[in-house]
């Protein structure tokens, strides 16, 4: 069967993150200062042939471990939407 | 009040993703070709002072749309989380 699996890729909240820094003094000079913090990571979508939403999950988080998250900066959650 | 923002921006659908074919290229090489599909957008966090989760929606989709998402290649989701 074939899963959709969401993987969300964020950098440690103890981290700096400069993209979001970035973007935070843009959004300023926008007149959009309201927003008060901005992190940015990646969002990864998989298509993935499994027997079973377990097996579809263990792969995907398999793949972040070992490919898509560097654990040293970044964090991972793996969502299997079906 | 304080509201937190998730905003997913993904490449659209018809156009051609060459990050994710670049991870869909290297997870086949560490045996993990039962991943069909990559897709490669990115996650924002945004935390937004706002009246309203309704307000704080319509300021990060305001950011989305001036800022953050290009809509010639890119599509952008946002959910408040509270």
């Amino acid at each position: 069967m074939t899963y959709q699996v969401d993987i969300r890729v964020m950098p440690l909240k103890d981290l700096l993150d400069p993209q979001g820094k970035a973007v935070l003094g843009g959004l300023a000079s926008l007149s959009l200062s309201s927003v008060t913090d901005v992190r940015i990571g990646k969002h990864i979508s998989l298509t993935v042939e499994a027997g079973s939403a377990e097996e579809a999950r263990s792969i995907a988080e398999e793949a972040s471990k070992r490919l898509l998250a560097n654990p040293v900066m970044e964090s991972f959650e793996v969502t299997v939407t079906g």
